[in-house]
C-alpha cells in the first residue's frame, strides 16, 4: 500500500513558502499503515500536473494532491484533474449550500460569482465537504486506485485529511501496521553512537529499520517497523529497544512520542499544582510563546516579562542597578536576580530567566555574541548556567530556549 | 535553464521532519535566474534514488540532491550516485584534512573510521568543501548538465549553496533574470481582491504572472517575471504595480521585500526615535517574539510583559481591579488600561496590548472564544478595537498578532 503526495504551487518551487502539508499528510498516512513512496512538488502548470498525475498513478495506489483549488485564475488544479479523467465539471448542490453558509456566517460580505463557482466539481468525483473553506475536497476512484484533491491551506487540508480521507482509506484498503519509535539522545555525535551500537544494528531483523537524525548536539534514533500483526510488531520493537538502551544509557533522554519538552514540563507542573513565570531578555518572548502556544497554559503559567532594554530590568523587575553595573547585564548575577525578582513579582513557584547576547551586534552588553545565562529560581534556591551558543541570531535564540527547557525539566523532575 | 531538487530521507516521507531545504534552494536558484521545475522527496532506497536521478536528468539541466551523506549505514546517497555514474570511490586528501581539522578543533573526541571514510568520493566528482561538517559536497558534470550532492543538515547545505554552488552555476550558465515582487494586503479576501483587479490581471503581459497567496486575513499578491533584459523586466513590473496599486490602496500595506509589517514598523520607529512596549495576554508572547526575532530590536523595543493570569494584570501592570470586575478581563476597558499602564511602566512612547480568549476553554473570561481586544496607547491618546477571530487557538493567536501589527502600523504611519 503506497501513496504519492503531489503538492502544487509556484510559491513552493520559488521558495516563497515551505511545504508543511506533505509532512502532515505523510505522518497521517503512516498512522494508518500507508507508506509514502514519493513527495512531488510542482508548478501551477497544466502539462506538468498531468505528467505528475500519470507518474504517480504508475507508482502508487493512493495519490494525494494539495493546492491550486482557490477561486482565482492562477488556480488550475480542478480543471486539470477534470481533464486527466476526461470528465466534465458539474455544480454540486451541497457544496453550493456550504459556500453560502460560510459567506452568511463568517465572511459576511457579498458573495462573488468566483466563489459560487467553486461548487463545480468533476462528475466522477465524490465531494469531501470542506466545512472551513470554500474549496471542496474531491475523491476519485479509478482501477482500485484513489485520487484525492484537497486545498493547500493547511488547516482546511488537515480537517479534510483527519475527518474524511483517513476514515475512507481505512475502509477501502486492508493495511499493515507501521510503527515508529524514536529515541532521543543528547551530547554525543552520530558516528560515536553508531560505533557503540554497531553489533545490535547489524543484527536487526529485516523489517525493522534504524535511522540516525542528528541536529545541533542532539541525535534522534528512529526504529521503524512494518507488519500485519500489530501486537507482534510492537513486541519486536520493544525487545530491540530493551537491547539497545543499555548501550546508550549515558546519552538517552527519552522517547520522542512523549512530546516536546515544554509539554512534559506543563504536564508535570499541572500535576504538582505548581506555577511558573518567565523573565526573558535575549530570547525575546520566544520561551514564553513556546509554553503559551499549547492549550491549558493558564493552569500553571502566571506570565512573563520581556525586559529587553537594560533599564527595564531595573524598572520592571527591580533588579538592583548596582548588580548590573558591577557584573554587566549579561552575567550569572543578573540572570539570577531576574529569576528571583520575577518569581516574586508574578507570585509563582518557579521562575526562569534568560540574559545574553543573540547578536548580530554587541548591544548594551560586553558579552560575546552567543553568550547566554539561564537562571532558575524556586522557593529556596536559585542557580544559573552559562552557555556559548554560536553567532547566528535565530539559532542562538532557539538553542537558548531548548537549553532553558532542558535545565528546567531536570530541576522539576529531579525529586 | 531548469533545475530539479531531490531531497532524500525516510524522515521526510514519514513526516518526522519538514523539508525546509527545498525552499531555501528554490529561492537561491531563482535569485540567479534558474527556475525550479520540480522538487522530489524520496526514501533512502537505492533503486528509487537511481530512478529519481534518471528522471531529473531527463527534465532538468541542474540536479540538486540533498541528504543521505552521513557516516552511518542508513546513508546511501554517495554510493548510489557513484553507481549512477558507473564510477568508483577514491579518497580525497583535502577532505581528509578537513575532517581531521574539524575533529581537532571542534569535536575534540577520538575520530572514528566511518568519519575518515567520508573523504571517499566518486572519482568524477569535484569536491565542494564543507567547512562546517564532515560530509563533502560533490559537483559532477555530464553532457552539459550538473549534478550537485550536498548534506541534508540545513546550515551545512546553506553554506555550500551560497559559497560554492551558486558562484559555480553563475560561471557555467548564461541565465535570464527572474524577478518576484510581492504586494502585501491585509483585511480583504482573495476573491474580493480578484474582483477588484480583474481587468488589470487579464491584461498582464504573458511573461508576467500573478499569484494569490492567502493566509489568515492577509493576502500576498506575487508578480513574477522572467527575461534576459533585467532593466526592461524591472520597468515592466514597476509599471504594472503603478496600475494595480490604486485599485487596492485601501488594503495594501507594503511590499514583501521591504519586509514583514513588524520590520516596516521597526524601521519607522527607529527613524522617528520612538520606543515601543507590549502588554500581552491572549497572544502569550507571540507579538513580542515577532518583533524581537529581528536584529536591531533593541533600538526601539523597551520590553513586553505577558500577563497571562488575570491577577498579574493588577500585580504587574497595575490595572485597577475595579476595571476588571466592572468590565471583565476581556474588554475594551481592560485592553486600554493595559496599554496605558504598560506605556508608563516601560517608559515607552507607544504601547500595544492584547486581551482575549484564544481557547480552547473559556478560562477566566466571560468572552466567547476568539474574541480579542487590541489597544494602542501613545502620549495623548489610547484606543482599542474588538475582533472575532474564530475558534482555533493557533489561528486566533496569529490573527491577533497580525491585527495588532496592522492597527499599529496605521497609527504610526498616519501622520
Amino acid at each position: 500500500m503506497q501513496a504519492e503526495i503531489i503538492t502544487i504551487g509556484d510559491e513552493i518551487l520559488i521558495g516563497q513558502i515551505v511545504d508543511t502539508n506533505s509532512a502532515f499528510i505523510g505522518k497521517a498516512l503512516n498512522s494508518i499503515g500507508v507508506s509514502v513512496y514519493q513527495i512531488t512538488s510542482i508548478q501551477d502548470d497544466k502539462q506538468h500536473i498531468l505528467k505528475a498525475l500519470a507518474e504517480a498513478e504508475a507508482n502508487a495506489d493512493i495519490i494525494i494532491v494539495t493546492g491550486g483549488l482557490g477561486p482565482t485564475k492562477d488556480d488550475i488544479t480542478k480543471h486539470t484533474i477534470c481533464d486527466y479523467f476526461n470528465d466534465t465539471l458539474v455544480r454540486d448542490a451541497s457544496v453550493t449550500e456550504n459556500i453560502k453558509r460560510l459567506w452568511r456566517d463568517y465572511v459576511k460580505k457579498p458573495i462573488q460569482q468566483v466563489n459560487l463557482d467553486q461548487a463545480f466539481i468533476p462528475s466522477k468525483a465524490k465531494v469531501l465537504m470542506n466545512l472551513v473553506g470554500s474549496a471542496p475536497g474531491m475523491w476519485i476512484e479509478k482501477d482500485n486506485k484513489v485520487f484525492v484533491s484537497m486545498p493547500g491551506v493547511p488547516f482546511e487540508m488537515k480537517a479534510l485529511m483527519q475527518e474524511q480521507v483517513l476514515p475512507k482509506l481505512k475502509i477501502k484498503y486492508k493495511r499493515p501496521f507501521i510503527m515508529h519509535k524514536t529515541l532521543l539522545t543528547y551530547g554525543m555525535g552520530e558516528s560515536m553512537i553508531a560505533a557503540k551500537i554497531e553489533d545490535w544494528e547489524d543484527n536487526l531483523p529485516k523489517h525493522i529499520k534504524l535511522a540516525y537524525l542528528p541536529n545541533l548536539g542532539k541525535v534522534r534514533l528512529r526504529l521503524s517497523g512494518k507488519g500485519f500483526d500489530e501486537q507482534l510488531l510492537n513486541t519486536e520493537i520493544e525487545n530491540q529497544i530493551k537491547i539497545v538502551l543499555p548501550l546508550i544509557e549515558d546519552v538517552f533522554t527519552g522517547f520522542e512520542d512523549d512530546g516536546d519538552l515544554e509539554v512534559l514540563i506543563a504536564r508535570e507542573l499541572t500535576r504538582l499544582n505548581k506555577t511558573l513565570s518567565l523573565a526573558e531578555s535575549c530570547t525575546g518572548g520566544k520561551l514564553t510563546q513556546t509554553f503559551t502556544q499549547h492549550p491549558g497554559a493558564s493552569s500553571y503559567f502566571k506570565g512573563g516579562t520581556v525586559t529587553y532594554a537594560t533599564q527595564t530590568k531595573t524598572d520592571i523587575l527591580n533588579v538592583l542597578e548596582s548588580i548590573i553595573n558591577d557584573y554587566s547585564v549579561v552575567s550569572a548575577e543578573v540572570a539570577e536576580a531576574m529569576a528571583i525578582q520575577c518569581r516574586k513579582l508574578y507570585k509563582s513557584d518557579y521562575a526562569i530567566s534568560t540574559t545574553g547576547n543573540a547578536g548580530p551586534d554587541k548591544g548594551d552588553a560586553d558579552a560575546e555574541i552567543g553568550t547566554v545565562y539561564i537562571a532558575i529560581a524556586s522557593e529556596n534556591h536559585v542557580f544559573s548556567q552559562k552557555f556559548e551558543l554560536g553567532n547566528n541570531r535565530t539559532r542562538v535564540i532557539i538553542k537558548a530556549v531548548n537549553k532553558a527547557l532542558e535545565l528546567f525539566k531536570k530541576e522539576i523532575f529531579k525529586n
